[in-house]
This record gives structure tokens, C-alpha cells and sequence, in this order.
């Protein structure tokens, strides 16, 4: 791969999300309003610039910024009386050259081509706004959204999670939460939903795993670069995705690490890409309520499955639940229902049917009073069940019929259903 | 006792718990507009005048039964149209007709006196609405109201549910249900609220045995009459729950024998008089959720207790939770919460705080991207952490008041926090 086998906009996309880090909104709002290419080009002057003035007191930013506003994402309210009073309030000029300032240092270095042969080598390609397999759902993410995805396996992310579910968890899930999260998984992959989550060990590996086992396709999220399986001891089962058609992404270049922060701003991307999230298992405090929040925040259906009061692991769902953020799931049928279309609605459950069922309150109240041993005759039957002996006697042909009461001399007594012919 | 001891209106109402099933409402009807005692004349007359009647098809009531109706509580729509016109309406009559056609039949051997005897050898008394004792919560049913309850124990169950919640469940309760419903009711009881129960195996049995260890007061509803426990095998506990302060229900008179149809009645009477209503464990049948229906009929607050979705004994549970009847309580605390004052909200719950709360994002940020080992300067930290060299700077300083950085030569690297002094 030689640089001119590279358009300039993945270039600098792939550059971008270098030098920013996840969830940066003035990196969104700056690359949303000058492109990703001339704001790169613009970050370079201002950067040169800032090493220029550093000290000064005086403007870092080479262009007039009040352009990359327009669309009021990224700044205080209080910032656009001073828009109004004809240029770039205060507040958001400090914003600009502080974002500089914390991306400057990255600059030094910068070398998206070679990060770019480093996943092409692991037969991985960069997707983004401008590519077919970006999934769409990313912009409901706003100045959030990341400048593009590093994606190994399956690059048609798009496809993948436009029928998805999200299974979330703790990593130090319970054997009843990774057992839930397998069935679950493997029955919404079994009605061809894509299963989303972050490759940790717990209720995202059980989830992965499942969705496998169901025969689907899964897409794992990671924090750091997808040239670094982690954590570590689910290096096999990345491999395995990648072996079953699925995709393995990440909003960072390869060779980065994962940290605290790229935790919490890919949960954002799992809640973003699935069409809904559901937390099988998580603590009281959990990242995985993270992911729920953010879903909740995108309008997302959420679902939580419940666990026993007992077990502090299952703590973070019922919390979900008590605050109304989510919707009790308890099988696969629900959560389909919860992330599928109207064709998706759980089926009503089938049960045994009850002895009494389709006998009139009548009825019932003689079958409670009809003695199994001795025949009662009507008149006791009636004082017995409170009914008149009109009543008794119009109720005691269907309990017959039914097989559920015998003649016995002049008066009655119940007897077992008879077996269905 | 002879019959002068008892007040007529006792009387009557004792006759016409006996006279009429729980839940008949249009003897809810007849004695709210008549009165109990004036109700009672009317019957016999009206019994006696269906027999020398019987297949006239004329009226059967010997009172212009207008009357009666003038609440409109049991008469359906239809009939007011015939209230204009000036009479009640031929429905009405009929429906009147049908009554005192399955009240008719239990006038024979009525004795309410012998029964008032038999409750009070076992120590017990009849409250109803001319009685301190009577819970007037129960009026809230409406025409649905018992004429009067036969109470074993405590007779002032007006002040035993004044502060209360019903815990139900199913007979059927896993060793988990069991656990569970005794948990919450030791911890309610502790709290100064009465458990109310229906005295069942399971649930109800855990509830009760679960609010006397907590040193609380318990009110078992029974089905049956309460000089029969039920079930036999509950009767130890039944037996320990009026040596602790607690009462005995039921609106059936002594001698009566629980019935299906009673069960369900019985259900009624526990979620109107406790303040709330929680199911601990249900399967997807159950007569627990009945209770709930009633509950949430009649506005009280609703409660669920989740399980795992891998039990049918906790689906009425899950059932309750999806379709938005009950609220998700796990704990004594959130249960006192959901039928209490103010002054019972569940407290926040206190987990160990987390190393980097009262972190700024930029400080939390910087930590992760301290090193463990080797230290690195200030210049490698903005890089990493994705921020400028000032802010890193600025971010430094508390990480080392908290303990979580220090000083190496020119560089800083992570160190585990201090302990506390």
C-alpha cells in the first residue's frame, strides 16, 4: 500500500482519530464544518502557529472559526450573543486553542499511511461517511460521532447492525449471567439479529459466543486498536468472530491502547450502532449502565434482564428497571421483540390450560362445591356454592360434558377430567 | 351469649356473610341502601314471596327495589335508561330476582348467634363497619366490601394495616421465594409495618414467619372460616401468629370451607387492606397476581420482586415488571419505600467509592496514562492522554495529593493509593 492507493479523506480521517480522542466534540464540529482533510490542513497552521504565539496571549487559529460554528454544536449558549455581537465569542475561541493545545502534541508523529498498512496487513479496512459499509446509525452521535471506524472482518458494518441487538455486562458476570447472555444471544441470532458488544471477559464474551453458537454473525466493539486482541485471553474468540463472518472495530488506530476514558466512549458507539441495548448482568456500578445511558440518551429501546434480589451482579439491572430506563427482558422472543420490527413481537406464552378454563363462574362455583366421595344433591349444592338451584342445574350439564362431575343416584359428585380422545 | 348480648347489626351482617358469597355485589347493594338488618327482613320476605311465586314469572321482591339503586353501583348502564322512565328496569329486576334466588336457599338453618358463639369460644370477635376495629380501607371496594370480618387475635385491624403491605406469592415458592419473601418481611416488621399474607404454604408462610422473627405484627386472610386452619399444615404457624399480636380474617363465618372461588375473593380483601401490594415469586399463573390486579384496581402501589429468568416460579413476577402493573423492589428498603410516607424512601445506597471519584475527566484521563514502571515526562502524558502539556500539568498536581501519582526524576508514574490515615 503506497500513498497514493489512499484517498485523501480516509487519510485524514484515519488521521483524525489519532490525533483526537474519542468523543472529542470540537473534533467533531471542526471536521464536520471544514472536512476532514482542510482541518487537518487548518489544525497544522494553528498548531505552528500556537508554538508561534505560545505565551501571547493572542489568537492560536490561523482561519476565522466563526465558520466552523455555524451549526452552534460545540459551544455555550452564552458564546452566541458574542456570534451575534459579529464574531467568535470568548468562551469558544478559548475552546479552539485548548482542543490545539491537546492536539498539537500528537502531530508530532502523526502517520495515518503506516497505521493504515498495519490493518490493511491484518486484512482490515477503514470505514467511514464517505465508504459503504459505515454504519449510518453513528450519526445520531452528532459532533460525537467518531471520524471513522478501523475494522477487521466483515467491513460491511452497515449491514450488520441494521438488524442488531446489544448484549452488555459486567466482566466479573455470575455462571447465571453468562449463561442468560449465550441464550439470549443465541436465540436472537437464531431469528437473525446481529449480537453487538465489547469483547470483554463476562456477559460480552458469553454474548460473542452465543451468537456464534446460534449459527449468527456477531460485531465486537473494542476500546483499543484491533491489531491488539484484549483482553488477552479472549484473543481466541476475536479470532473466532473474525472466522464467522464477523467484525471486529474500533473508533481508534491500530497499536492504540485502551484506557478508562476509550471504555466509556465505546460503550457510546456499542448503544449507537445497535438498534437496541440490553444489560444481562451488571453491578450497581457498571459500565455496562454506561451503555444502557447512553442508548436511553439516543432513544434506543433498553432492556435489562432481571437476576435474584440476592445477587449483587444482577444489582445494576434492577436498577435500570426501579428508574424505568429500561424494560424487563427475559428471553430471546423479548428482546426481539424489543430491537425488531412489528413481525418481531414476543409470542404470547403457551401454557397448559387450567381444568376450569372456559367454564363460566357458575360452573367453577359448583365444581368447588361438588363433593368427590358422597353425591350431594342440588339443593345442597346450591347453599354450598351460593347459587340458586336454577343455577346448579343449568352448570352441572357442562361440568358433565366436561367430564368434571357424575350422576350418582339422584345426586352428583365430581370426577377427574377424562383423558382427551 | 344469648342473642341479647349481640347488637341486631351485628347479626345481620354475621347472617349475611353467611347468606351471600364474598365479592356478591349486589348484596353489597342491598345492604348499603337498606341497611343490614332491614336488608335482611327484606330477603326473607322477598325468599318467601319467589315461593309462593315460583314459576309466575312475576316479581319476586316484595319492595319497590328502586331504592336500592339509587348509587347505580350494580346495576349496568342499560338499566338507567329504565331509572328515567321511571321504575328499574326489567335487567335490574331480574338481576335482583337471580339474587334472592341463590340467597334463598342458605336462609334455611341460618343462625348467625351459633356462629358468633363459636368465634368467640376461640377468643375472637366480628368487626364491620359499626366497629372500631373494621378496616376502612376496605370501603374502597365499594359494593365489594365484606358485610363484616371474623377476626381471631387482635381485633384492631384497622391500626394493624394502617401502616402495612401485603407480601404474596405463590404455594409453590422455590427455597429462593421462600428466602426472599422472610428477608423482606423481617425487614418491613423491623421498619413498624404489618405483614398481611393469606396464610398459604410458600410465599405466604415465609412472609409471615419471616414478619414475627422480625419482632412485627402479622394478619393472615384466610378463605375459609378462621376456626379452620388452612392449610392443616399452617396451623403451628397460624396458632404463633396470634400468640404474637397479630390477627386471624376471614369473611366467611366459622365452619365455612375455602373454596376456589373464595381463594380468589380472599385476594380482594389482603390488596385493599394492606397499603401496598408486593408479589415476591409468581409463575406465569398465579393467584399472587390476581391480588396485584386488585391492587392496581384499586390503586394501591404495586411491587414485583425479580428472580432469575431461568425460574418459572419468578415469570408473574417478570410478567408484572414488563407490562408496567408493578414496580421492581429488591430490598425491605424499597419495599418500605413503595408503601410508606415520605419519610421511608429507600436510602441511596452506599458502595465504596471508586479510586478516581472526585476526579476531573482530564485528571482520570492523565491516570490512565501514567505509567507503572518506567516514568514518563509530561510531553509523552499529553500525547497519550490526549490532552495539552498545560492541562496535564494542571492534572498532575491532585493526582499526587491523592496519593495516585508521584515523582520520579523528571517524569511522574502511577502509584497505588495511600491508605487512609
Amino acid at each position: 500500500m503506497s500513498g497514493a492507493e489512499v484517498d485523501p479523506v480516509t487519510l485524514a480521517r484515519a488521521a483524525w482519530s489519532r490525533v483526537a480522542e474519542p468523543g472529542d466534540l470540537t473534533a467533531g464540529a471542526v471536521i464536520a464544518a471544514l472536512g476532514p482533510v482542510d482541518a487537518l490542513a487548518w489544525l497544522r497552521d494553528a498548531a505552528r502557529a500556537g508554538d508561534s504565539q505560545r505565551g501571547a496571549g493572542g489568537p492560536v487559529v490561523g482561519i476565522d472559526p466563526v465558520d466552523l460554528f455555524d451549526d452552534g454544536a460545540d459551544h455555550h449558549p452564552a458564546g452566541r450573543a458574542d456570534d451575534r455581537a459579529g464574531g467568535l465569542g470568548g468562551a469558544s475561541r478559548r475552546r479552539l486553542a485548548a482542543a490545539v493545545g491537546r492536539w498539537a502534541p500528537r502531530l508530532e508523529g502523526l502517520d495515518p499511511l503506516r497505521e493504515l498498512r498495519v490493518l490493511a496487513r491484518l486484512g482490515g479496512v477503514v470505514v467511514h461517511p464517505g465508504t459503504p459499509g459505515w454504519p449510518t446509525a453513528l450519526a445520531d452521535l452528532g459532533p460525537a460521532a467518531p471520524p471513522c471506524l478501523w475494522v477487521r472482518g466483515d467491513a460491511a458494518v452497515d449491514a450488520a447492525v441494521a438488524r442488531s441487538v446489544a448484549l452488555v455486562g459486567s466482566r466479573a458476570a455470575t455462571a447465571y449471567g453468562e449463561h442468560v447472555a449465550a441464550e439470549l444471544a443465541a436465540g436472537v441470532a437464531d431469528r437473525g439479529f446481529t449480537v453487538v458488544s465489547g469483547g470483554a471477559y463476562g456477559v460480552d464474551a458469553a454474548a460473542h459466543r452465543g451468537a456464534i453458537a446460534g449459527g449468527g454473525r456477531t460485531v465486537v466493539f473494542l476500546a483499543g486498536g484491533v491489531d491488539r486482541p484484549y483482553p488477552a485471553g479472549n484473543a481466541a474468540l476475536l479470532a473466532r468472530v473474525l472466522e464467522t463472518g464477523g467484525s471486529v472495530v474500533s473508533e481508534v488506530p491500530p497499536g492504540s491502547v485502551p484506557s478508562r476514558t476509550r471504555f466509556l466512549q465505546r460503550n457510546r458507539l456499542i448503544a449507537a450502532a445497535a438498534v437496541a441495548t440490553v444489560v444481562v448482568e451488571a453491578a450497581w456500578r457498571s459500565g455496562a449502565l454506561n451503555t444502557a445511558g447512553h442508548a436511553a440518551g439516543l432513544l434506543r429501546p433498553v432492556g435489562a434482564v432481571p437476576g435474584p434480589v440476592t445477587s449483587m451482579a444482577s444489582a445494576g439491572c434492577h436498577r435500570l428497571l426501579r428508574e424505568g430506563v429500561a424494560v424487563c427482558v427475559t428471553d430471546a422472543g423479548e428482546v426481539a421483540e424489543l430491537a425488531g420490527a412489528g413481525a418481531d413481537l414476543a409470542p404470547a406464552r403457551a401454557e397448559a390450560a387450567a381444568e376450569v378454563d372456559g367454564l363460566g363462574l357458575a360452573a367453577r362455583q359448583v365444581l368447588d362445591a361438588l363433593p368427590v366421595r358422597r353425591a350431594a344433591g342440588t339443593d345442597s349444592l346450591a347453599r354450598a356454592a351460593g347459587l340458586s338451584i336454577a343455577q346448579v342445574n343449568a352448570a352441572l350439564g357442562p361440568l358433565e360434558l366436561a367430564g368434571l362431575a357424575e350422576r350418582d343416584g339422584p345426586g352428583w359428585r365430581r370426577r377427574a377430567r377424562a383423558a382427551r380422545p
